[in-house]
């Protein structure tokens, strides 16, 4: 091994979040390896994950997104005095010859190159935005939202006041959030569009997308869902005009482009490194490249998912810390894996709170699997209990082998511990039966006796045992003529909180359902909603003993569909 | 088997939640089936969990908690027209000859005995409160806090401005709930009494017990651990005065008794049936008793806890709902299973969020079992964002093989997310390394790009790697004069927030102890804190790698210490 002044034992490329990660790990395990992270932009780290939030005015300036917790800014001289590495900005590794353990390195300051010899190299080079597929004109006004300038430069314009309107591109988590960071602060009318008839469809299923977008609408985002845009172009005073395809032009003073990202592999590509189905960075489970002395983490590599075995781009701030600290230890000579993942997302979304974890039930069918669901809505805390708010869940599981699969949340209440809990078990591969065996925590201001994952879990046994539940997006419209709708709640319910459908519904509430039987029909199908589905479950019960066979449960009840 | 009318095929003795849980299920299964549950008082089911909260204020009526979600109360028409099973009210067992299979009930109204048969019988006579081992003087200003008339008294009184100060003798979760029922709304003076030398004795170590006494005597809860009470009697005004061994008199205008909760097992102890180590009846894991005819769930019963296979008594509403369900599954023939427990508690104290889960430091050592901890604090979101909070948090784990033991938390964050999953780990029997794999939801309104358990893991790491962390309950004054105090924080978060000792600290900020260690002696033994811990641990690595051998971290920083 060379030892001349351009070589390091241990050479990172690229910042932000696995980067550093990995040379701040390594450095702790190896404290006199030298080691150096070459990063192009002058910024080192910075929370990428915050920026909606500094572009909505929540975070007061982007340093904060750039300083320790402590306040102390995240410097070439910070990471060395600190942190133990060396880092060189404005320094863009332009090429890798494995032969020679080299890289070619550019500086961005005075455009001259140098080389900087490796023992092993870790690639973190990110993601970059997905380009549309139709033209864009070239405008100030018209900007991805991925990195640090776009967000500082969308701010500048919003509280100058020059944007009174915006068009967001893309119904992903970054056009959600973005949708709320432009809305709620700055007062700014919204259009979001996406191509996809729903919103979030990579992990959503349509019913539960169809609730976020009723709080987007709620909070004044226009949505155009299934709308394809073929170009944003400038009209004569220089503002943006997206072109929709078998619709009117959408003229704004702002667009943001957020239609994903993918894998800035490049270099590694240019390098002969192994490329996979989604475009990124092949590694094994020691987060090795398919050359031993190259590993990869962060946003430019693909992970397995732990249901199909199949592979995942999940770019996400805590995956590449996780894959920086088992990069450090594989490095360090104590070898170390990075599991599968479940895919745990979430998402502030106005007031909604939403999150999903594992498969949709769509990308369940598309993997050929068996799949069931079951619905529900349900209060966070007790109904006694003041500033209770409501959750809407989706369970997926496998009906044939009771193997959970996923669960979507949505509600204005607490879903990130049944998110996280759920990733938990998904990750030991457990079943419906195992939820039933949750030990929650259990105290008024927190939580109810019974958790939700427990009545999913009975929701899916009642299922296996003949219950039949319908998803809260069934179209009324598209149920046989013949079928009576019954709604179970109280009279005063019924009028305060109504089930706006396009035809008849019969009241009977629960209690007076035994005695009152007789006035349904035996031979119809009889589809029964009440406020959030227990209910409903029981006087389907009811109305099978008492001899109906065509019974079917709303899921989620009247809250699940108005959310 | 009799076909009489005094004989069902069920009989269920006892209200509240287990009981009434049981019945349902059962008549959701067997609709055919008869089904008899008595319950001794008027009142059947009930929320007995949100008695703080009525007795605060927080709860209107007292109605609220007896009602459903959607307002009918639980009464015997009810349960008959809507759950499809008989309640008789009023009546209490006071015999079961389990030779002919017959109860003696006596009607409470009329004082008239009858009998009643049954071909299997569930027991769910709940728990009694603790009886003071002194003597109490006879007044309804001195009552216990376990039944519904106890919060309806107090709430009474309280209301009409009669109490104007309260004693709480106990300090379990209830006593601690009590203190702020009393304390926050109706702006009562409380002294809370605890005999034990720490708060929540059970389920905390003393460092976390400490956390939660600094909550309520910032909240103007007077608190006296290791106080001995030795009896209760009435001034000359007719008003309790509690004498203290080795203390003052305290007169109050109100006493709550709460000194926990033992299992109601008279009946069941007089029929014969197996009684266990903690008072309860002995069940197995079908939740049969020593009778296979005979089931019992709820209060009444004793688990058996998953990490150590010894008993343990657990009164909860959540388990004696997961109870009812898994007694029901099997009277129905399909058979069931209820798991051994882990021990997962939250309590709300003031505005400070309490939850544990596991083992305790005190109580894996009491079992014989090796055990390690580590502490921290964290942001429950990205410092970045508004409104996040801190939470300490107390990792407990078996250093030998890394089998995690328990969790402690506590703070003014989102504790419950880590408790349930920790749950969900502990009853997997997890490592550790484990926790490592843990894919949490991330997004900054919710969480950082790590949680706290890949923080706290990776503190374990550490420790089995030779780093040393002291509790944040150490007591400076016991540390050796040699000792050396290292504060590595910024000079302005060490002036607006100092640590208070009784002995010089030194203040080298974290960046520049690298150029600055030549400043410390390196014989002396080195105790280093910050703000969170963090710091320290990166501080304690420039110092070893720096040639220092005796150092150690101050665990959970200055916010754990202070909170």
């Amino acid at each position: 091994m060379s030892m001349s002044h351009d070589h390091s034992d241990f050479v990172v490329i690229g910042g932000v979040a696995a980067g550093p990660k990995t040379a701040a790990t390594l450095a702790r395990r190896l404290p006199t390896a030298r080691i150096t992270l070459f990063q192009r932009e002058e910024r080192i780290s910075y929370g990428t994950c915050g920026m909606p939030y500094f572009a909505s005015g929540d975070v007061n300036s982007f340093e904060e997104l750039t300083h320790t917790s402590y306040g102390v800014p995240r410097t070439p001289s910070f990471f060395k005095r600190t942190k133990g590495f060396d880092v060189v900005t404005r320094a863009e590794v332009i090429n890798i010859d494995r032969t020679t353990k080299t890289l070619t390195v550019n500086n961005l300051e005075t455009g001259e190159t140098f080389e900087h010899g490796y023992g092993k190299l870790v690639l973190a080079t990110g993601s970059g935005p997905n380009v549309p597929p139709f033209p864009v004109a070239d405008s100030p006004a018209i900007r991805f939202f991925t990195r640090p300038d776009d967000a500082i430069a969308f701010r500048q314009m919003a509280q100058t006041g020059k944007i009174g309107s915006a068009l967001i591109v893309g119904g992903g988590f970054i056009g959600c959030e973005v949708a709320e960071a432009a809305g709620s602060l700055w007062g700014i009318e919204v259009t979001l569009v996406e191509m996809e008839p729903q919103l979030l469809p990579r992990v959503l299923d349509p019913e539960m997308a169809a609730m976020v977008r009723a709080e987007l609408i709620h909070q004044d985002v226009t949505v155009k869902t299934g709308t394809r845009i073929q170009g944003i172009e400038l009209d004569a005073d220089g503002n943006p005009v997206a072109k929709v395809k078998d619709g009117d032009d959408i003229c704004v003073d702002y667009v943001f482009l957020c239609m994903g990202v993918h894998p800035e592999v490049s270099l590694a590509a240019k390098a002969g490194l192994t490329i996979g189905t989604f475009g990124g960075l092949v590694v094994n489970k020691h987060m090795q490249t398919s050359d031993p002395d190259i590993y990869a983490g962060g946003d430019c590599v693909e992970s397995t998912h732990r249901l199909t075995g199949k592979p995942l781009y999940m770019p996400m701030g805590s995956l590449a810390n996780r894959h920086g600290r088992v990069i450090a230890e594989n490095l360090a000579g104590t070898p170390a894996c990075f599991p599968e993942v479940v895919g745990t997302f979430l998402v502030k979304v106005f007031n909604a709170n939403v999150g999903t974890v594992g498969l949709s039930e769509q990308a369940a069918r598309r993997d050929g699997l068996p799949v069931a669901s079951v619905w529900g809505t349900f209060p966070d805390k007790p109904d006694f209990y003041p500033e209770g708010q409501s959750v809407s869940l989706k369970m997926v599981y496998n009906p044939e082998t009771g193997d959970l699969l996923g669960l979507q949340a949505i509600g204005l209440g607490d879903i990130c511990r049944r998110i996280d809990v759920f990733a938990t078990f998904l990750h030991n591969r457990a079943t419906v039966e195992d939820l039933l065996d949750f030990e929650h925590g259990y105290a008024p201001p927190y939580s109810e006796a019974l958790d939700p994952l427990h009545h999913l879990a009975g929701m899916a046994r009642a299922r296996k045992a003949g219950m039949d539940f319908l998803s809260p997006g069934t179209e009324i419209a598209g149920l046989g003529e013949n079928v009576v709708l019954l709604d179970v709640r109280e009279n005063d319910e019924v009028a305060s909180e109504p089930w706006h459908v396009d035809r008849p519904v019969i009241n009977i509430p629960l209690d007076d359902l035994r005695e009152r039987a007789g006035e349904l029909d035996r031979d119809r199908e009889i589809v029964i909603i009440c406020k959030r589905g227990p209910r409903s479950y029981q006087a389907a019960l009811i109305l099978k003993s008492a001899g109906f066979s065509n019974v079917r449960v709303m899921g989620g009840g009247v809250t699940g569909l108005a959310y």
